[in-house]
């Protein structure tokens, strides 16, 4: 892409800004900001900022508002860059503000809570609590490579999700700052508080477009249960689903996942160990109820048997039912080295799943595409994951089609068009399709309420 | 209070509401509506609506809620009229709209959710979702009287919050009437979507304020297993309160409530199960992790008798730990027969209950009056109980002014004037002191947004 020409107002202007943040990194040549003009969405429509600030403080990120209110800049906040939406992609003459240099964390053992900056990965976060003894759930399978700040901005799920719930369930409060400068604070480390409009849980999930979250206050638990590790392989996606159906309606797995033969040959061609490659499905569950009858495990895999697994066994022990669960958490990476994805996030109340798969697998023929499958599946939240050549036009624009059409069937089956990564830029177009105009309508004047100008990540969630 | 006269335009108004409502009774004679003045809060300056509406549809609010912008009529919508903090008080000249006849209900057992109207009890969701063995976990203490719909406007709390969270959490899906009359579906049986801002979780206590809840999609769980009870007396509030901030920071109980000296006398009259009169504290915990060891339970003995219980014990059955937990239940009705009450709400981090119960025995004694102090201590969620002989006009003054004082203690503990009630009409004014004249602000902008005549339950939560 060109670098379109800075003109001597934006000079001035860019001046201005720089003289705001004393001390802090203000990066305005094209090269270095080459980085931080897409997130993991690789959105091929990402333009150029004018600027990539790297905050370290609230008050630069309050700096940067002030001066982009003055000036009706847009500003795009990012966090690690791990977005699979295009939340942050750089739009023209934008100033990307990165949280990356925000770090700060401190728990605080007697309230079972923790202070922590933006910049953070999930993992430090997680491993910060479990070193006093705590444990903080939310874990996107990227959450090695995702940051607490992005979590927050997008209500991130993962594969704990279908027992412990999501990002927003952990969020205790926040430190935002609004479009015009001042910093909020929103809630605290009271579990229980309703005073006034549940404006903490309208930030959490709002994608940047009503604030920039500096800091944030998180609900932390007890370590959980060492958990137990269950298998199901099927020759069929239709089988595999439907036992799926069968435990979320019985039981509560701490995780429930499921993937089809693309993934599993994908993650086997990574990590041989000893995946089956012929098989149509594999679904793998957990268990961290303490219960010494273990039901949960008994009835889990009494539904794999009745609904025809070819296989099904709990694992020997703890390292190997790691060891799958690893293999679904790297599906992701493992397909994106069969080519370039375009990812999906659709979800559906988990008796559709059946249909929901064997939609996916009409378009991919239909489309002449490869679509891999896997799924948070006790929750009902997949990831078909459309594998595409980008040096095919022809592939890219069939990928293109299926990409909506699918989309297009988690509406039609009732359900939504992402359940945990965001509607960022990518998915916007069929946010309406899904909640309906007056619902846009109404969230568009709370987004006009809390950003006049339309300052903050325009183009996410709403049209710019 | 004396009825004020209706005037001729109000005359040919109530024709057209009454027009636009066939078949849906409208009352509006003085003795008719005089039960549907006021909630549990016995506002004092409760005034008289024009009429009050039974409504028995969706279509119904709608037609209410077009009759009410055309003519800038405030709406105060009612459910049980089980609240405590004024949030259905009726304004002069209002329409109380009364959910109490929208009783639908089904429950779809494979996805695990309930749909209901808002009329319904709480104990009659719990009771219908237990029919076909799941749970709807909840539990505020009034749960036989307080409706589901209310439950939603105020996000309302309970006894096993401390572990499976408060109503928010369990709400899927609304339908909502908007100011406007255009009713909206928000969310629905998905557990996770994160399609758009998360205007579900901002309907969830809005107390009114924003739109009127029609309907409404629940979250279910299997039923939870049987749980353990243990039993902690204390001879000092500091002891116990002390117990109670060590469990909760190492352990996960399925309830932990608190009760002092006067609430276990009031209870004892009422039960006379051999509560110990002269105890100071006592604390009830509850386990329902099934783990064989049980060290939830062991854990909990181990913190009443290392901070100096007088007698710690676990029930010998299942049938007497639910008598503690019943006793816990009706200590507000049992206080209430020693008085009229005003009911607090307040909240801390737990490792601030100490001080929070010492401020209020402080303020009792310098007010001169009886406050009982119960508490759902394991989140922190307390209810100081003023009791005040309303004929007796100088007390009235003075439990007045210790009303305000626990709030601007909590406020000063860094905690909330209401974990779970609502800031309704009495508590109103120290919603600035909590959350700052900037939160307030930018929630007043986001009422405006959807409210822009205010007619929505003015002067719950905003100043009409």
């Amino acid at each position: 892409m060109l670098t379109p020409p800075i003109t001597g107002a934006e000079t001035s202007r860019l001046a201005e800004l720089i003289e705001a943040l004393p001390g802090v990194e203000v990066l305005t040549e094209p090269a270095a900001m080459e980085p931080y003009r897409r997130d993991r969405a690789n959105d091929r429509a990402a333009a150029v900022p004018l600027a990539v600030v790297l905050a370290e403080r609230t008050e630069d990120v309050q700096a940067v508002m002030r001066w982009a209110s003055a000036h009706s800049v847009p500003v795009v906040p990012r966090g690690a860059g791990s977005g699979l939406s295009g939340g942050a992609s750089a739009i023209e003459g934008c100033v990307v503000l990165s949280t990356e240099r925000m770090r700060a964390l401190s728990i605080d053992a007697p309230t079972r809570t923790a202070v922590v900056q933006p910049g953070l990965m999930n993992a430090e976060v997680k491993a910060a609590a479990a070193a006093v003894g705590l444990w903080y759930p939310p874990d996107p399978a990227s959450y090695a490579f995702c940051s607490i700040g992005g979590n927050v901005a997008t209500n991130a799920g993962g594969l704990c999700c279908v027992k412990y719930g999501v990002t927003t369930d952990y969020v205790l409060g926040v430190e935002v700052v609004l479009a015009d400068g001042r910093a909020l604070r929103v809630g605290g480390p009271r579990l229980k508080d309703v005073a006034g409009l549940s404006m903490l849980k309208l930030f959490v999930g709002s994608e940047g477009t009503l604030g920039i979250i500096t800091e944030i206050t998180l609900r932390l638990l007890p370590t959980a249960p060492e958990p137990r590790t269950v298998v199901g392989w099927f020759d069929s996606s239709e089988a595999a689903g439907a036992a799926v159906a069968d435990i979320a309606a019985r039981v509560r797995p701490s995780m429930l996942e499921y993937m089809d033969g693309v993934s599993i040959n994908a993650v086997e061609d990574e990590l041989a160990m000893g995946l089956r490659r012929d098989a149509a499905a594999l679904v793998v569950g957990r268990s961290d109820d303490r219960s010494p009858a273990g039901e949960e495990v008994a009835a889990m895999l009494e539904a794999f048997e009745r609904h025809g697994a070819v296989e099904a066994f709990e694992t020997a022990d703890a390292a190997t039912g790691e060891r799958f669960a690893h293999a679904r958490r790297i599906a992701i990476p493992a397909v994106e080295r069969k080519g370039s994805l375009m990812l999906e996030d659709v979800g559906v109340a988990i008796p559709d799943l059946p249909r929901l798969i064997a939609g996916v697998e009409r378009i991919a023929a239909e489309r002449d595409v490869v679509i891999a499958f896997i799924a948070h599946a006790g929750d009902g939240n997949t990831h078909p994951l459309v594998v595409v050549d980008l040096d095919d036009p022809d592939m890219v624009a069939r990928a293109e089609l299926a990409y909506g059409e699918i989309m297009d069937l988690a509406i039609g089956l009732g359900g939504t068009i992402t359940g945990e990564h965001g509607v960022g830029r990518l998915k916007r177009p069929w946010l309406v399709d899904q909640i309906g105009e007056d619902l846009l309508e109404v969230s568009h004047r709370v987004k006009r309420a809390l950003d006049p100008a339309g300052i903050l990540n325009p183009g996410t969630i709403f049209a710019a």
